[in-house]
């Protein structure tokens, strides 16, 4: 039935010897040089730890091995890494210059040199260790005779010292277990910081002793225990990853109202928000009580959060409960404050002066008005690239966030060239050193548990490697089909972006047999989310089990087919296998309607995709009315082109909130087949 | 490619209406009477509570809903329950005449009544409720129009009040996720007690304030906090279920001498076990601190545990340390302890007033003399029908796990069929009343938090029935049946001896395509445990990442298989349809090792399993010529079955630590072909 997507995978696999280009490492190292031989992996490989953490490392590399025999079935004789032992039968030396400290510019650099008889990895910090560990993890391949990794010499290091993905644990709870896989996953493609969102209108997502009723009133039960997040930040630690939190302020506040409705702008009480968008609650800047309780708070929060950056949000604050309260404005006007912007700075340059006193620099997203605090603020911007350099033009420095937020269900390859300084950007250097590097942000009005990491992975990989690699490391079939690689590997390390697709497919269909509507699932994509989201009717507790929450974005088949017909007008000359491949898929989508149409009779949630489903038949149909045009060297009528690009333009309306893919490269077909000049019949 | 299945399941589904014998319900319930008509569930679904406790029943109903707007996509309007709620347009009623308490024996009896125009669910306790919830959930079907439950009157009542799931959580760590789900599956088939082993040689997995060096030292840092403990504990009884926790004494014992080597019977110092089987490390049983410390250990824990039950493990003390000690050989002749069972029930009887004092009641498992205990102790059967009625003959209260042993890979109707109680059981009434139950058992040398769900589920369902379901429900075929259906459902919940099944495949394939490998490992099984250990070779730290571990008990296919060439020896007249299904296995297992070669040329973990496959194709291809015969009326001479036979034996041989297991139906066509009597010519 996948024919194509089979070849694809065997052939990455088989060409990824002796070739560069043909390495599945993401992100791609900043020096390779490959070498003739290959280091045999046996079951008595060992690993010696010299330097560095011995906590840290003696854990990382048990991780590590633990992951070799878990790929390779080797009962491996020594499952722990020796330390600082003299021996020369080690295979493996790791050689960490000291321990590295979990702050921003953290030496992450490291030196790999795999040769037939030995492997070294060697670097300034054990944090360096941990990124070379993952690249040599990478390395590993196979053929008939057992394990190897090629002889190679690698030189790398980070091209952004801040290399975030936002995960948002209010708006959908993320359960400890999904955050620790999460970073697990980050480590995979060397990224270092988890911004974690713990603060919202529809929940307060962290224990508070000082003010228990935050996450008891808060949180619908659902929050971390001080525990957990203790637990959490030592996980992240492990693996060379800084966890910054985020506490909103002074708006998206509605969580904490619940409990304290007298730190609000306006009357309460107040109801933890189960509806999605930006909403009034916003905490009264102009007492003094504020602040007193926000010190204690971030005082009492202090103590869990170690790093030197602590979010305090800050945009979308609507300003309605200011404007209405008399006292507010009466303040405003005794202190100067012109409008509610104003206000607002005022409200962060107190909190500023509280978490001065606790050693923390304060990290916002860009709001339009530059902050009026001092420059070792971050600014992060989710408002275009202007922003960004207006920002670090302003001497702030700054995170891109916008182009990398992957809850909206945009391109991977839009994300993947985002660059936050490309290669013909016109900054100073003092303004370029200003912009610290990025974060994906994984917003999570539409995701649980059981959807996050296929929102989240493979896609914020190719995203780590933006933020990683050189500049100029930017072929997007090849990031893709590297990205396909790191997906299948993620798995080990318990990522469910992958597993769950078919399991959720199974509860729709009601049954376990899901071809039909696998076939239908795998080219379509939940629709852009802003758009999904418009008429701001969803409520936190619908269900997120219906089809679109089971498409992924990007799916690979769609991506496979779409290809297929790109190469096809590339060529000079006709590929009848090539054209074949894409009558396959045609032939098999053409099929499927009536096939699925057996399930959604017995499975009522499938209704709202019913005719989403046919035209996929419709559309499938047409191309391949095409292909026998293209085939029997025959031109068809204007008529039949523009009915044809009628039913293909109405096939690609939404439907239960979802959007067909390849109907755009059936179009192509459609529309190319009689242009002058580009036709295939010129040929 | 699966064409059986398909049409298997989906007569399942559209057979399920209108039939008892066809409802998915699974423990069977006592009574059942169906009604004309159905209750449609629509978005405005309402539920209210009457009675029982507040917080359970909101939980727990909060739970359903969810679990309903999951399955369906609808947008339940009212997604928590009303309470106390006097209202016409309530949908479902639920009624508790009490808050249950979590203690044996405790009310877990409800009535469901589903009428077109209204549900109501009543118990005389809210546990009940929680049992009778489960049902109701299992009683959802859907046709063209919609959702719907069946009209139907249900009252029902578990037959035993212990049904108990064993996991071991030391000899590999089970974090307190997979314990989570565990636990929501044994709710989802009405099991009550989680027999919580916490403390092995090889690991002691409990957070110790008092000998903080139990944890610290005995456990590579893989240990439940006092604070997940508490969380797992509430997290069951809102379930219903309650936790015996086993600390095992006074062998078994290693893990707790690596830092309190003193109270050992031989000098230490002592390491965390890494081997599986039976050790020499025990507590000395002669010395007053030892019971010092266990008095202040178990008074810790009892702040935990709150249920009443607590196993003190007690066999598999081989004595070899009691034997060597001269002082412990002194004690016994001074105190006239004849052997090391005496002296072993003279410690129980020590640890018996510890526990007095505790008000807790102390369970342990069945040794082969009998104990000099209180008779409210309770016997824990690994030996046989026959060691659990010896124990109720003496006084004692007893469980069976005998023939529960789920780690052993045995078949699942040898679990379904074990009954406690048989009907043909010639026990007085007394002595009947003192057998509680039993227990799967689910030990863990074998298993990891990626296998250990596949391993327990579905089979253990079966178990479930058996210990709720009344004595005559025990027709094999129609429980395999519901058991698939229940081991879909389960998946809402969370469990991945699905999910893991396909993302196994792909890390041993090395590739995203597994259909050759899935159509191999489908029809083989891991071998019998004791078989497998038998070596005892097997370290805790390798990797349970191979064939075997992917490899399912009791696998659908080979079942399906089973089923077709027993129903074609079982009928009268030949059905061509049938061996015809019989013949497309066989032809796709034919093809099959030529396809699965590909792969295990570039995956070599599959080396171990090449000649399995090979063996596969080529009983195919005999089976395959013997249907030949079968159609063309042509008898085979002696010498071409004998020559078969030799093959088909051949090709049971374990490899891989695996077994085929279509075999045997193949070898059945070979050697019933040309029985006079049996044979199909005679048809």
């Amino acid at each position: 039935m996948l024919p194509i997507l089979l070849v694809f995978l065997l052939t990455t696999v088989l060409l990824a010897k002796n070739n560069i280009s043909r390495l599945n490492l993401m992100p791609m190292p900043e020096k390779i040089v490959l070498k003739e031989g290959q280091f045999r992996l046996e079951s008595n490989f060992t690993i010696n730890i010299v330097g560095g953490s011995a906590d840290l490392l003696f854990k990382g590399v048990s991780r590590v091995l633990t992951r070799l025999s878990g790929r390779t079935g080797l009962f491996l004789v020594y499952p722990s890494p020796f330390r600082e032992e003299e021996d020369d039968a080690i295979s493996m030396t790791i050689k960490a210059g000291r321990a590295g400290k979990l702050v921003l510019d953290e030496d992450e650099s490291y030196t790999l040199i795999i040769s037939p008889a030995k492997i070294e990895l060697s670097a300034e910090t054990d944090i360096g260790i941990l990124r070379g560990l993952e690249t040599f993890l990478q390395l590993l391949d196979s053929d008939e005779d057992g394990y190897f990794f090629p002889a190679i010499k690698i030189e790398d290091k980070p091209r952004f010292p801040w290399r975030g993905l936002l995960i948002d644990a209010c708006r959908h709870f993320i359960p400890v277990e999904v955050i620790k896989r999460n970073l697990d996953a980050m480590a995979a493609v060397k990224m270092n910081v988890l911004h974690w969102h713990l603060t919202e209108d529809q929940g307060f997502r962290i224990e508070c002793k000082s003010f228990p009723k935050l996450h008891q009133l808060g949180s619908d039960g659902l929050y971390y225990t001080q525990e957990q997040i203790k637990d959490i930040v030592a996980y992240a630690g492990d693996r060379g990853i800084r966890i910054v939190p985020e506490f909103d302020l002074p708006g998206h506040a509605t969580s904490w109202l619940v409990g304290y409705p007298e730190l609000a702008s306006a009357p309460g009480p107040y109801t933890i928000e189960r509806n999605w968008g930006v909403f009034d609650p916003t905490f009264d800047p102009t007492r003094k009580e504020t602040y007193e309780f926000l010190e204690k708070f971030f005082k009492e929060m202090a103590t869990l959060f170690r790093d030197e950056f602590w979010h305090i949000g800050g945009d979308e604050n609507n300003g309605r409960q200011w404007d209405a309260n008399p006292q507010i404005q009466k303040f405003m006007k005794k202190n100067g404050l012109a409008d509610n912007h104003a206000l607002q700075n005022y409200f962060n340059s107190k909190i500023e002066k509280i978490l001065d006193k606790l050693d923390k620099t304060m990290v916002g997203w860009y709001t339009d008005t530059q902050p009026v605090l001092a420059k070792k603020y971050v600014i992060q911007s989710w408002k275009g690239r202007k922003s960004l350099y207006e920002s670090a033009r302003n001497g702030y420095r700054c995170l891109l966030s916008h182009g990398f937020y992957i809850d909206l269900i945009q391109p991977t390859a839009y994300h993947y060239l985002n660059d936050p300084i490309p290669e013909d950007s016109i900054l100073t250097e003092s303004v370029e050193k200003l912009i610290l590097g990025g974060e994906a942000t994984m917003w999570a009005e539409f995701v649980g548990p059981e959807t996050i990491d296929s929102r989240i992975w493979p896609r914020t990989a190719a995203i780590a490697e933006r933020l990683w690699s050189p500049v100029y490391v930017n072929d997007v079939d090849d990031m893709f089909r590297r990205l396909d690689i790191v997906s299948f590997r993620l798995e080990e390390l318990g990522l469910t972006h992958q597993i769950n697709y078919d399991m959720m497919l199974r509860r729709l269909a009601n049954n376990y047999n899901i071809d039909a509507l696998k076939n239908f699932v795998d080219v379509i994509e939940p629709m852009y989310t802003y758009s999904r989201d418009h008429p701001h009717v969803f409520k936190s507790y619908y269900p997120l089990t219906r089809v679109v929450d089971a498409a992924r974005p990007d799916p690979l088949v769609a991506r496979e087919f779409d290809q297929l017909v790109d190469r096809f007008f590339a060529e000079k000359t006709d590929d009848i296998e090539n054209l074949n491949a894409i009558a396959g898929w045609l032939n098999m989508w053409k099929a499927n309607h009536t096939r699925l149409f057996q399930t959604i009779q017995f499975s009522p949630v499938l209704k709202e995709i019913e005719t989403l489903s046919e035209d996929l038949s419709k559309c499938a149909a047409i191309g391949l009315e095409a292909i026998d045009y293209i085939k029997k060297r025959q031109k068809p009528g204007q008529d039949w082109i523009d009915a044809q690009l009628i039913t293909l333009k109405n096939a690609q309306a939404p439907r239960g909130e979802t959007e067909l893919l390849v109907v755009k490269s059936i179009e192509k077909l459609v529309k190319e087949i009689n242009q002058p000049g580009t036709t295939i019949f010129d040929r």
